[in-house]
């Protein structure tokens, strides 16, 4: 595996030899699999469990890691292209991501979208430009519209559940929040449970649809995997029967890149907040998901958050398991 | 071994099987013996020795970790129950605490108190609000009250040492310092003296006696191992004899909370920095002993700090070490 | 190997050996050489390329590390001798220093120059007071005058693009760069060539002679190795036949602690920025050199940085091999 950018990029039974693996590697440890090998971290955006849950995964396999993050001393790596470094920058990204990846035998990568523009962010246009700078295997552990390492988690926890992924309903609900989030989690979500199958339902209200070209993607895949897309800006009907709420904020697409006009959109949905009473008429075990971080209160209300439909922690752990499968099939290990 | 939370938690014999452990783990390295394990470390107060001797104490023993920490740009981690998550915290500890503990096969917290009300302090109740939600071994790197990794080691050096247990006299002493610290350090050495059965003299001004509590809590261990409590605001009278002067500076427990109260009280006693007259009546080899941090010139004279009877860098090793015993018996090798 | 300091505490013979055996540990990976060995990492000053690469260097060998950072909270660590500690820095770093070194079999440490006094940083005050007080083996990660990691790593550059040693000729060059940089790489550098035996010309405007002390050391290295040691203000004539120019920004030597004199110096310098015509008269195949981090546009145009001469990111990545050999000559593999 020379890439772990878009699970897009694996087919089903590729990624159910993963999952597998995870499994595996959680009830029997492998703490030599990865003996002197490297994994480099570069965070360009802020994260705790990616941070966390990586480091422990190199080290249950017996290899390490190293962290370079935006909190570190080193500030302001340069990022534009063609610019005369006169300023406060002292390094480029053109050097920093080389060097980083050639301690490593691989190197995972987080950076957020910009979020001004949505064309360059739907191209994944810095991360295309870290990714073009390299030449190890990496792992995208966020970009503008991808988080591969949290949707195979994810999809591990609704194996977990035992959610079908035939005729199970999914629902993508989009919630409140005060700011403006990226597109990365609720975009590769939806792509997530369509191609497991499961009939989707993105709930949001008004001027927080989705780009058609993720739609598009998403609808793809449902297609070859049997399950379906729909849309809905009305909570109680589209929660009829769920099995899933994933909850997720995200910004507004029709205000991309418009701060103040995201801001006017939502400050008008401050009552998208999961609470009780969204799971009347879902299935009686319907789960609440979410990829953490959450607000307390806000995007959900804490009885739902600190109740049994609450799988936030075992969607969280699940990311250590799953990325130790990646690792493993990435750095060398046998599957 | 469940947690390692307080020294009062276990006998003078599993104390002792501790120390021995630290003492092999010296001599003969294990570094097979934690291979694949994972150690969270979550500071949530800064640190230097613990954060560094915890990290070597897992190599050490051919496991990892990894740390989580305030220095992180994971700014403002939200602790207070029941709130609306809408201002700048992005994430609750109830979310965060259980998924760094669910990376690791034990969890370290450092958690000072919040210094606002002595019973809330004297009542773990923020250290205990964070067990409460995990569910792995955890290690106290000091809490409101309880530094029991730190009282370890230094019950270590005094063994090693040679100081005598029953018959020993140890004189815990206030020092000045420009600011009101925590209580853990003088609250649980003044536990651990007199576990181990020695004859311990709290010095300290006006204003600065122990909360009767932890007095009542240390005279029951003196009790059961033959040692004393005595306490003195007199440096002449309590330094007689002593083969022991454990410096700490702390905040004044009859103006606890109140910050200006304490500044006034402590501002009249800035002589209170242990120098070579201090030593005039005490054993010829009485040894001066700190946990660190100590500020010179303030808490102890240069002299006294550099000259023969300061085991300040003895007593910091030892914290690996005792940390490597600790480690071992709660992450699966065998003593 | 008790220190890494300076290459001219090794033979040539010596350093012959480290590179061999740089190069079979990145064929022939010992994952287990350096088994529960650990190093402590003391940065007193910024990093990148060290911090990753040291980190990487244990992993690789199958030890681990730690590291104290000015990014980290415990912030100001005293350094002045014989000071009252009233003030914001709550530890001293003749606590710290041996504290740290005590939880490691070997300890790496950066510190900068000061650069306020010329004499002072040539006598490697600073670096020294630090380690007086230490007893495990040690590694300089950059000091004042030195930075041997850099320059083994560069030696194996060298070796590696099969630059001749004798007969070989390299450019020691300023370059323009808005701020006063250390005399660190470029004097150690120019050290290092002269050891390898190259004829090396110095080529700086006037104001930026390295100190004499320096060049010293060099012609009697280059003296011993058949090398030779030129210096130059004229970038057409020492670029001639040139098989190397290492390119670096550095403090003026006249105005040395001057920060108003040394910018009045520099900006009339802006010009030197090493771009095409740079090479017109020196080899084909003459190669760019620079440590980095480097400024594009300033320092180096962007297309000798990302042409065919420049080497920078296999200097980079011999930083780690060249440490691999050191940590496993320091710390008991056997070569």
């Amino acid at each position: 595996m020379k890439a772990f950018n878009d699970l897009a990029d694996f087919s089903n039974e590729e990624i159910s030899a993963l999952l597998e693996l995870a499994d595996r590697l959680d009830s029997q440890p492998e703490p030599e699999a990865l003996r002197g090998k490297v994994l480099s971290l570069l965070f360009l955006s802020p994260s705790l469990r990616t941070l966390a849950s990586f480091q422990a995964a190199m080290t249950r396999l017996g290899g390490g890691s190293f962290v370079i993050s935006p909190d570190m001393s080193i500030h302001g790596l340069e990022t534009r292209p063609g610019i005369v470094m006169d300023g406060a920058a002292a390094e480029h990204i053109r050097e920093a991501v080389p060097v980083i990846a050639s301690y490593g035998d691989a190197i995972g990568i987080r950076a957020f979208a910009e979020r001004k523009n949505l064309e360059t962010d739907l191209a994944e246009t810095e991360f295309s430009a870290l990714i073009d700078l390299i030449h190890t295997p990496y792992i995208n552990m966020e970009s503008a519209m991808n988080h591969p390492c949290q949707n195979l988690a994810d999809w591990k926890t609704l194996d977990d559940l035992g959610v079908p992924a035939n005729g199970g309903k999914f629902v993508l609900s989009w919630a409140y929040h005060p700011k403006a989030l990226p597109l990365a989690v609720p975009s590769s979500t939806l792509h997530m449970a369509a191609k497991r199958g499961m009939d989707v339902t993105v709930l949001r209200p008004e001027g927080f649809a989705l780009p058609d070209v993720l739609m598009q993607k998403a609808s793809e895949a449902a297609a070859k995997s049997g399950g379906s897309i729909q849309e809905s800006d009305n909570r109680k009907e589209a929660m009829e029967d769920a099995h899933i709420i994933y909850a997720k904020s995200w910004s507004s697409t029709k205000y991309y890149g418009d701060k103040l006009g995201d801001q006017k959109a939502r400050e008008e949905l401050i009552d998208w907040c999961v609470d009780d009473p969204w799971f009347d008429n879902a299935q009686d075990d319907c789960r609440f998901m979410h990829c953490l971080p959450v607000r307390r209160g806000v995007v959900v209300s804490e009885p739902v958050l600190d109740g049994p439909r609450s799988v936030v922690i075992h969607e969280a752990r699940n990311r250590m398991l799953a990325q130790m499968a990646i690792l493993h099939q990435m750095l060398g290990g046998t599957s």
